[in-house]
């Protein structure tokens, strides 16, 4: 199968989770409609027409007669869930963003697993919940760990890397600008470490997935930054 | 691909995570050696050579040359996570456990989706932390209202109902036998709720899941109630 319906896409750029779909697509050169939602004043329309399931963004609608963002179609298919979309691109685009070998499918959905569990425990409590920067660089040794000694998670790109790659970009710029609510000083000293030989395949890694056309076509650094910048569930009290 | 290798099966039955990876185990009549794991005395060599990424049952190993459970060949491929094992499976044994249409697929994944974010946390609150029983019952009431009228989570047998029975089936066994951190009789009177008509189809689907083959083959009720009823991080004080 491949794409047979229109696509339309309900994304902010702010979000990993979107990030995630907007890699993919870009990926499997879909042919798709991106809406930005308003997350500053949340429009009624996403929670009853879009998403009443989670009410969150992404989410994509598929097929159906052709018909405004705000008012898909009663036909149109609605998914939401990051993966669970990458999952349908890929199917809808065989032959991209998984492995041919089961194995190597399988190693690449056991990156996502631990890779949402772990480093995401990690952000979310270093960056927002005042735990220790040396959780974060854990985790990051241990993903680094898993990586192979070139290319991609689990060598050539695939879901793992579209799962990965949102996470590990806004990692390095919150870092890096030392945006967080930790010590002022502290990111900044994290992004220092990160440069040092020690954690050189993983910036490798984070350089190969930034270098993809996907990832340019979808990530603009100075938004991206400013949207965290005026973030206030990150700013510091 | 179907299995060309040797399968080793690390489980033990009080676990419904372990439960998944059996059901997807019998459904695609897998040839597989199941290993039950001694959870009251965890064993080292689990950590060291089956799963020392997060040394947790489920594990399988696949493939490589013949050795022992307990010192699998360091050539076999190494599985862990649930899903991930499930998922691995079906890319075995293609044309089981998952639906041919794309977006049937997507439905699946989305169904477990749900189920692992809103199933698990009422699942956690009411048995173990003490959260009203309502909360159950309402996540309960929705995965009933994303059931078709007939057949299984997505119509026919898939990933969703291999994710979904080993916990709606532990659910239904701990309130029935008022097994949990709440007051007593609160889980009898939940599972007195759960006959009426309201909840007739999540009843069907429940009883429906129960017959299959494969979950006759990977589930023994008395065994089961006897471990729950002897787990200490489930008893009141």
């Amino acid at each position: 199968m491949v794409q047979s319906g229109q696509i339309t896409f309900y994304t902010h750029m702010y979000s990993p989770y979107c990030h995630r779909v907007h890699l993919a697509l870009e990926e499997v050169h879909a042919d798709y409609k991106a809406v930005t939602i308003n997350v500053m004043e949340w429009p009624q329309w996403y929670n009853t027409k879009v998403n009443p399931i989670t009410r969150k963004i992404p989410a994509i609608t598929y097929g159906g007669p052709a018909a405004p963002p705000e008012d898909p179609s009663p036909e149109a298919v609605k998914l939401t869930e990051s993966m669970v979309i990458v999952e349908f691109l890929a199917d809808l685009f065989p032959g991209k963003l998984r492995p041919s070998d089961p194995v190597q499918l399988a190693y690449a959905r056991l990156f996502i697993a631990l890779f949402d569990t772990k480093v995401h425990e990690a952000f979310k409590g270093f960056f927002f919940l005042g735990a220790p920067v040396s959780d974060l660089l854990d985790q990051l040794e241990a993903i680094q760990a898993r990586l192979p000694e070139t290319g991609f998670a689990v060598g050539e790109f695939s879901i793992a890397d579209v799962a990965a790659a949102p996470f590990l970009a806004r990692i390095m710029l919150l870092l890096e600008n030392d945006i967080g609510k930790y010590p002022v000083g502290e990111g900044k000293k994290a992004f220092e470490e990160l440069q040092k030989p020690k954690f050189a395949r993983l910036m490798k890694y984070i350089a190969d997935l930034k270098a993809r056309p996907s990832f340019r076509a979808s990530y603009d650094h100075a938004q991206v930054l400013f949207i965290w910048q005026n973030n206030p569930a990150i700013q510091r009290a």
